[in-house]
C-alpha cells in the first residue's frame, strides 16, 4: 500500500487522493473511473436532482467495487432529500459541505455512513470535528467553484486545521500535481482532495470548451469573485468581464445576481459549453495542467511525481 | 551544511532561509541577527532616506561577519541612490522588488553583487532570469504587504515557476515554520524568504503593539485590500474598516488615496506603534507565530520543525 495512514485505512483506498465533488463535471463515469484507480471517486450530487442522484449511485456501483463518496452542498434545495437517498442506497462515504456539519452528521453515522466535511477555515474545523464527522476536507483560497470568506491559503490552512483538530485533514485547493501533493504532506495533511485536475479527464462530464480552458489556461486567468454572494473562483472570459465591471463600480449583491439570471449559467459554461457567458468555476492550478488524460492516468503520474520529488527531498537532506 | 544547495552556496549561508526585507521593521539589528544566525538577513530600505541607508549597512557590518543584503523597491524615490550606496559600501546582496529588473541588475553584478529579484507571477520570473538576475524569490498571494494582482498563491506559484526558470526560486508567502519550509521545498524552492515571523522578534524594530498583533493574530485577520491602487495584505484594524467600506461601495484609486493622506500610515502603525489607526502590512500567517523570540531562536525553531517534519515524511512514506 502507498500510504498506510488514516485515511487510506478509514476509506480502504490504495492511495491518499479524494476526487472533489463537483457540480455538472463529476458524474458515476469519473468518480468510478477514479475509485477504481485506487483513489476515492466522488459524485457531485451539486447540480443534481433525487431522482438523477440515484441513478448516478447505482451506475456507480455497477462500475466499481472499491469504496465511492457523494459529495452533498448542505444549502442545496435537496439536501435532506439526498441524505436519505445515500442512507437508503448504503453510499459508503458522504462529503458534505456549505452548510453545518451538525445538520445530519449523526444520522449519516447512525447509518454506518462515514461522513467528512468541508471546511476554509480552521473554526469551521473544530466545529466539524465536534459535530462528530471522520475526516476533514480543508480547502485553500487558491481552489475552484465557491470559496471561504478569510480568503485562508492552503499554505497557511493546514497546519492551522492540523495543529488544532485530532482528527485526519485532507488537503484542498491548489493541488494538481505530485510535487503539490507532498507539499500537502508536509504540512500535516494524510490525504489531498484534488478537483480541477480531474475535469480535465476523459471521464469526467464537463463539456469539451471546458476541458480545453482547463489545459489552455494560463496563470492568473482565474480570480475569486461574487464575494457579495458567494465567493467564487471563475475563469475570465465575457461573464467574468461583466461581473469584474460591475464589483469595480461597487454593484450589490442583488446587481450581481442579475448578471446571473436566466439560464444556469454554472450548467451552461461548465455542462453546454459555453465558455465565455457561462459561469465557468475552475481552480488557480489551470495554470499547471496541460493534458486531458483517463482518470487513472491522472492518478499514477500524480504518485510517480509524488515519489520522485519523495526521493529528490530525500536526497537533498 | 544543512542544505548543500545552490542557494546556501550562492550566498555562502548556512540555511536556506531569507529574512524578508520590509519597511519600517527589518534595520541593520535584524539583519545581522539573523545573518549571524545562519540565515541572509536583510536591511530593509524602503522606508529610508540615503543616510540613514548608509548608517544602517554600516552597523551591519560591525554587527556580523557573515553575509547580508538591501532590499530595494525599485520604485521607490531614492532607488538610483540606493543602488549606488550598496555598490559604494560593497554589500554583497541586493534584493530588488517592485519594478523592471532590467534597470540596475547589470550594474549590480558588475560591481560583484549577487542580486535577487521579488516576483509574483511566472511571466515576471521570466524577465528577471532574462535581466540576468542570480537568483529569484517567488512570493505568494499569503505574503504580507505588497502583492501581486494575479494572486496566485505560493502552493500553485512555486511549481511554476521552478518548471519555468533555470536559476534558483526562492518561496515567500505563508512560510514561517519548519512545516511550511519543508513543503517549499517539496514544491522545488531552494530557499525560502520568511517575512512576518522575523518582525516578531527581539530584533526587529517594529513597534512593540505591532508584535502583539503577530502574536495575537487569528485566522482571517488580514485582507488583500487597496487593489484598485497597489494591492496590499494588512491587518483588520480602524483603518482597514474605512479601506473595507469604501471598497465595498466602488471607491476610486483617489477616494481610496484619500484615506492614506496625512502622516505616514505605515510608520504610524508599524513603527509608532498606532496600530488602529495606521497601516499595518503582514502576512496571513499572524494565525501560526505566538512568541516573540530572538532572531537565532526563531531560525533555530524553524529549522528543527523542518527536520522533524522530514522524518516524519521519511517515515510515512
Amino acid at each position: 500500500m502507498f500510504a498506510n495512514n488514516r485515511i487510506t485505512n478509514l476509506l480502504k483506498i490504495k492511495y491518499p487522493i479524494i476526487q472533489g465533488g463537483m457540480v455538472w463535471v463529476s458524474g458515476w463515469k469519473l468518480a468510478a473511473a477514479v475509485s477504481n484507480a485506487g483513489g476515492l471517486g466522488v459524485i457531485g450530487a451539486g447540480s443534481m436532482e433525487p431522482a438523477l442522484l440515484v441513478e448516478h449511485i447505482e451506475k456507480c456501483k455497477k462500475a466499481t467495487s472499491q469504496t465511492f463518496g457523494v459529495n452533498i452542498p448542505l444549502l442545496y434545495k435537496f439536501s435532506n432529500e439526498f441524505i436519505d437517498i445515500c442512507i437508503q442506497q448504503k453510499v459508503p462515504v458522504v462529503i458534505t459541505s456549505a452548510g453545518n456539519p451538525k445538520t445530519y452528521t449523526e444520522k449519516l453515522k447512525q447509518a454506518g455512513i462515514i461522513v467528512i466535511h468541508v471546511v476554509s477555515s480552521t473554526v469551521f474545523a473544530q466545529k466539524a470535528e465536534a459535530a462528530g464527522v471522520d475526516a476533514i476536507v480543508a480547502e485553500g483560497f487558491e481552489a475552484g467553484g465557491h470559496n471561504g470568506r478569510e480568503e485562508t491559503t492552503t499554505f497557511v490552512l493546514i497546519p492551522s486545521v492540523v495543529k488544532t483538530v485530532k482528527i485526519p485533514v485532507i488537503a484542498a485547493g491548489g493541488i494538481a500535481t505530485g510535487s503539490q501533493m507532498l507539499a500537502a504532506f508536509a504540512l500535516g495533511a494524510e490525504g489531498v482532495q484534488i478537483g480541477t485536475r480531474f475535469i480535465a479527464t476523459l471521464e469526467s462530464s464537463a463539456h469539451e470548451n471546458f476541458k480545453k480552458i482547463i489545459i489552455q489556461g494560463k496563470e492568473g486567468d482565474t480570480m475569486l469573485m461574487l464575494k457579495k454572494i458567494v465567493p467564487t473562483r471563475i475563469y475570465k472570459n465575457n461573464l467574468y468581464n461583466k461581473i469584474a465591471e460591475a464589483e469595480h463600480n461597487g454593484a450589490t449583491a442583488d446587481q450581481l445576481k442579475s448578471l446571473l439570471e436566466g439560464e444556469n449559467k454554472a450548467k451552461s459554461g461548465m455542462f453546454d459549453g459555453k465558455v465565455e457567458d457561462g459561469l465557468i468555476e475552475v481552480g488557480q492550478n489551470i495554470s499547471l495542467i496541460d493534458e486531458i488524460l483517463p482518470a487513472k492516468k491522472v492518478i499514477n503520474q500524480i504518485i510517480k511525481e509524488f515519489e520522485e520529488n519523495l526521493n529528490r527531498i530525500k536526497s537533498e537532506f
